[in-house]
């Protein structure tokens, strides 16, 4: 396939997701941003533009960068979280990133942490969705890092903690929601509503009386 | 773009985007009114008629008022909730207000006010997507006012508080929901499920029991 | 209209509200059943029938019963639950009567109860929807009735205590949901939504914890 | 009806379970499997394949089985937990089988049982919608099992507790979803409906605070 047709697909793709996650309400507002690899030598990144209803995307407000973020094709201005797609695909090798901002992300980002300043997940069946997991016994441990307006000074500190830490299959962002990525926009995907999925059971877990 | 097509097209969307607030469950029963400027002078606002289910509102349902709420065109009779939507356009110039009856701004608006009668929303990334805001760390704060059944008597004292606090971007009726406004109706949306997506993660957060 | 083609409008619209419900999780495997009259000298009550899925509900599962619950139109045997239907008419003058089987009227039937056996409603503007009531202010109270197997003993206790208790606009049956009824189904299924987000606002309600 | 014919209608009913179970949240990511017996003598069972995406199941997904969980007909792979189906079809005389994994189960199976180790459910008219049970005073039990990654050294096992206790309607799996099944897909979808309903509520009562 050549490479206009790849970003063109992936722009249809991207805009499909989003409009997904919309309705899902882990997109509302204009938060959220997606992005694929169109090619990794030199580096191009298809991603969402900045400013926009995610409810109403369509692949035409789809942008692609180069690992600068400078806009190569495509009409529109990228999130200044693009530095942190373009962390993410250069420290993990992905394909894809999905940054959602759910409520129940928003809620544990802020307030269930462990000692280290993460999310530990442990001993849920569904975790053997994550890439790479083959039994629910695993600790699952998603580092929470501080949310900021400067993403270009603080995502060179995210790629590093994201090389450290080879395990992790996403990371929060206090009171500001989820990154996660995969091979490819299918396995991100997965990743995503799995990651969802644990949030989710856990804050309603802790929402409940355990008294009969 | 003439007058008669402006409060046509307006017409138009509103009626969407009553159904869509119905369909989120924001408007349920006959809750809800909806509005957008169609001139400024004189006022003229086109606003939802008042006792139907938001469910199967049409552009037909709507009516255009002038500045006294007298309706200038269409069938029905705007709600007595109108004489708010008047104040909002006047003291912040807004080109569509929008007031929705939900589960959580009903929950939120009864409970959770700080000493000034107020709801504070501190530290949500969400919030940039408020008009104006740039950054997280920037204080929200909702008045909440005492729900009444002669809104004729107290929009004007509503009209002043919104003078004197020009940096709100909303407010609340204790039990009875919330009002918002943009500077077209696609901003107001935008405001509104940012608002929405605030009440509902501070609502849920309440519920959860923060020992591990 | 002849009363044939007020029997077939009819059974087209309680299909239709029945897979409304089934959507909205009120009417979940063969729970919830709904009725509309037919003509009332002498009685007749389009119903569902009983035992059917409500998601997939069509015009031709309602059946007409007379005012001893007998099918007179239709193939299908009508819910044991009819008797209730036909006691809601007869003591209400009702045009359509829906039964519900929500989560929240289940949950708050069987614990929110005040020292009376029935359910406060207290200083909601949702509540201005019901049928008559002009003002938050008013007070509610829903009756909670014991759970039973044999309606044909019970329903005459009902009856009774729906004439002793005129102002109530619907009841609810411990762990079995709701009964709520109108002038005709538009109305009924306005008073049910309205309910519905009433038990859904003080259910969620008792889940947040009240200390910021 | 060939069976060739019933393998394929199964088949097409099958992967519509799995979507409607994928959009209601009980089969997100890759959870989730479904099976409906395609023949008894000898054993046949269509089963979804495993590892892909519930939301996007065609028929041509579903595989047959024999009773050693061998593949007979289509094109994939069935999970390891196709064992778990097999052991229900033969202890139960079951003609589906489903199994979802939702937030509530999830929670429920991990925090709510007694002391045999089950999750009692018990007083609600639900529950007469489960096979064969005629009153709401019936009590309800279902085993709660420990996750494994062994399956076919745990099916045994499973097969013996499901013959010991005829009177189930289903078990869970520690932190792991519902195993529910019917005489035939429509059946074990009501039986699905109706378990996930007593799960919300249970879970949800739980979560809410007694004192008004």
């Amino acid at each position: 396939m050549s490479l206009a047709s790849t970003f063109e697909s992936l722009a249809v793709e991207l805009a499909e997701i989003a409009r997904l996650c919309y309705a899902r309400g882990w997109a509302l507002g204009t938060s959220g941003n997606f992005s694929a690899v169109v090619q990794r030598q030199p580096l191009r990144l298809a991603i969402t533009s900045s400013g926009l209803d995610k409810g109403l995307l369509e692949a035409g407000h789809i942008v692609e960068i180069d690992e600068h973020g400078r806009v190569m094709q495509g009409e529109g201005k990228p999130s200044a979280e693009a530095t942190l797609h373009l962390a993410i695909v250069r420290s993990r090798g992905a394909g894809a990133v999905l940054h959602t901002h759910s409520i129940w992300s928003t809620i544990l980002s802020d307030a269930v942490t462990d000692a280290t300043g993460g999310l530990p997940i442990e001993g849920y069946e569904m975790s053997k969705g994550l890439d790479g997991v083959r039994t629910h016994e695993r600790r699952e441990w998603l580092p929470v890092v501080e949310n900021t307006q400067d993403w270009t000074a603080a995502a060179p500190r995210i790629e590093t903690k994201l090389r450290e830490h080879p395990e992790v299959h996403g990371f929060l962002i206090r009171r500001h929601g989820l990154y996660t990525w995969g091979t490819d926009l299918a396995a991100a995907k997965r990743q995503l509503e799995i990651l969802e999925f644990l949030f989710e059971a856990m804050g309603r877990k802790r929402g409940i009386q355990w008294q009969a």
